[in-house]
C-alpha cells in the first residue's frame, strides 16, 4: 500500500531558488513501490475526484456568480506525456465539466492578435475545468528559443502572463501549471518507439529532432519561465516525467487538491423538497 | 457471456412506420442476462473504441481535408439518462478528441439568430467527436409543446433540420441521434430520488413537474420529430431507457459502429522511418 499523498504532489511546487537542473526526471519523489502499487495509488484519488468534480459542476450550474473553475496547464518537451495525462487523468473526469484544448502553431488570425487572445477565450467558466495541452507558455518557450519574436516582446510577455493569470485567479479560477520534466535519453527512447510502430508514426514529426538538438536552450527557456511565473496565484509544479505513471498520479493529486481546497458543498435546494414530493406523488 | 452485438443496437433504428408507443421502455432488445453480464457486455466495446477513436483523431491531424467527425445527439425527457451516458460512455473516449456541449434555454443572443446558429458552430471538426446534450431538436420539442414559436415556424424547422444534417453528412460527419425513451413511472422514481438525496437536489427543478404534466404532448412531439427527421444521413435510434446500463451499452455500440464503418487506417508516415531512425540515433 503506497502512502503517496496530495502533500507529496504539492512538494513539487516551483519555489524561489528553483533550478530545473536539480530535478532528476527519473525519480519519483514521495513514492516508493512497484508498478502495481503505483496503479493503486493512482486510483486512490478517484472517489475524491468524482464527488468533488460533480459538486463543482453542480455549483457552477446553480450559483454561477460565485463558483470558480480550474485551469490545468500542461507543458513539456515532445513525448513528455501531455497526451497521456489527458488520456489517463482527464478521462477520469466527467466530460460534461471538462474542456480540453490543444494549442499548436498559431493560425494567421491568432498571430494577428496579442498572444493571450487565443488563450483567454478558453479559460474555464463557472464549475468547469479547462485543460491546456501546451499554452501561452509556448510564446516564451519555442518563440524564445527560435527568436520568433523580438527579445523585448519576449521579455514583456513574462509580466503579461503573471498579470493575466492573477486576473484569472481573482475571477475565481484555480490555476495548476505542470511541467512534465523528462530526460533527453527518455525522449530518445520515446521517439524511437514512435518510429518503430506504424500506429505511432502520426505522432512523429521530423522537426522534433530540430527541437531536440536545441535541448539545452529549451531547458534554459523553461528555467526562466518557471522562475518568473510561478506565483501564489498560479504556481508551477515541475513533475519528473520519465516514469509516466508517476507523473500522471501527481497531476491527478494536484487536481484533487484544487478541488478539495474549494471546500465545496452540495448546492442547497431552492425549493421545498417535502412540498415537491407531495406534488410529484400526485403527478 | 452476453452476445449483444452492434447489429442489436442498429436494430433500434427508427424506420418508416415507427410508432413510439410500440417501444416498451423497460425492455432490453438483443440482451438477456443479469447486471454483471450487462457490465461485461458494456466493456466489450472498449478496445474497439480506444483504437478506432485514436485512428480517427490521428487522421484528423494528418489529413484534415479528408477526415470526418462524429456527432452524437442525445435527447430524452428529464431524468432519461443523458448525463449518465456522457459520464459513462463518453468518458470512455480520449478527451482530446471529444467536445461535449449542453444546450439549455437559448440565450438572448442565440434567440436572436436562426435556431441552427448555436448548433452549427459545435459540429465536429476533422477527427473529432461532438456530443450534444439536448440539441436543435428542443426547437421542435419543448418549443412545439409550449407553442414558443408560431406553428408555421415549427413546421419549417423539420425540413431545415433535414437539410442541415444532410449538409453536415456531406461534409463527412457521421450523425447518430439517440432518444433515450423512458416510461412515465420510471421518471417518477428518478425524480423522487432527486428529491430524497440532498446531493441530487441541484438536478431537480420544480418546472420538471410542469413538463411531466405534458407527458403525452411531449411523446407526440417526439413521434413527429423522429418520423420526419430519421434519414439515412442522420438516423434516429429509439433506445429503451428504463434500464440505464442497457441504454448506455446501446449508445456505446452505436459509437463503435460509426467508428468501425469509417474503416480507418493509421495515417502513413510522410517521412522515411529508417532515415529518421538514423538521424535520431545520431541526435
Amino acid at each position: 500500500m503506497s502512502d503517496f499523498t496530495i502533500d507529496d504532489a504539492l512538494a513539487l511546487r516551483v519555489e524561489e531558488g528553483f533550478h530545473l537542473s536539480d530535478v532528476d526526471p527519473s525519480e519519483t519523489p514521495g513514492f516508493e513501490g512497484d508498478s502495481d502499487e503505483l496503479d493503486e495509488a493512482f486510483h486512490s484519488f478517484n472517489d475524491l475526484l468524482d464527488e468533488e468534480q460533480e459538486k463543482l459542476f453542480a455549483n457552477g450550474r446553480k450559483h454561477p456568480e460565485t463558483t470558480g473553475g480550474i485551469l490545468l496547464v500542461l507543458q513539456g518537451m515532445d513525448t513528455s506525456g501531455k497526451g497521456g495525462v489527458i488520456r489517463h487523468v482527464v478521462r477520469q473526469l466527467d466530460p460534461q465539466g471538462v474542456h480540453t484544448v490543444g494549442f499548436g502553431r498559431p493560425t494567421e488570425e491568432e498571430a494577428a492578435h496579442d498572444f493571450l487572445w487565443r488563450v483567454e477565450k478558453h479559460l474555464p467558466g463557472p464549475g468547469l475545468i479547462s485543460v491546456f495541452d501546451r499554452s501561452h507558455y509556448e510564446d516564451v518557450l519555442v518563440q524564445r528559443v527560435n527568436a520568433l519574436a523580438p527579445p523585448e516582446e519576449i521579455e514583456r510577455r513574462y509580466g503579461a502572463i503573471v498579470d493575466f493569470e492573477s486576473r484569472a485567479a481573482a475571477n475565481g479560477i484555480t490555476i495548476i501549471k505542470v511541467m512534465l520534466h523528462i530526460s533527453r535519453a527518455f525522449q530518445k527512447k520515446n521517439l524511437m518507439e514512435r518510429l518503430e510502430r506504424p500506429d505511432k508514426h502520426w505522432k512523429y514529426d521530423p522537426g522534433d529532432l530540430e527541437d531536440r538538438a536545441k535541448w539545452e536552450r529549451y531547458q534554459a527557456a523553461y528555467q526562466i519561465a518557471l522562475e518568473r511565473t510561478s506565483t501564489d496565484d498560479a504556481p508551477w509544479y515541475c513533475v519528473p516525467g520519465d516514469n509516466k505513471k508517476y507523473a500522471r498520479m501527481v497531476v491527478k493529486a494536484l487536481i484533487a487538491d484544487a478541488l478539495k481546497s474549494m471546500e465545496l458543498e452540495w448546492p442547497e435546494a431552492d425549493f421545498d423538497p417535502e412540498e415537491e414530493k407531495k406534488r410529484l406523488k400526485k403527478s
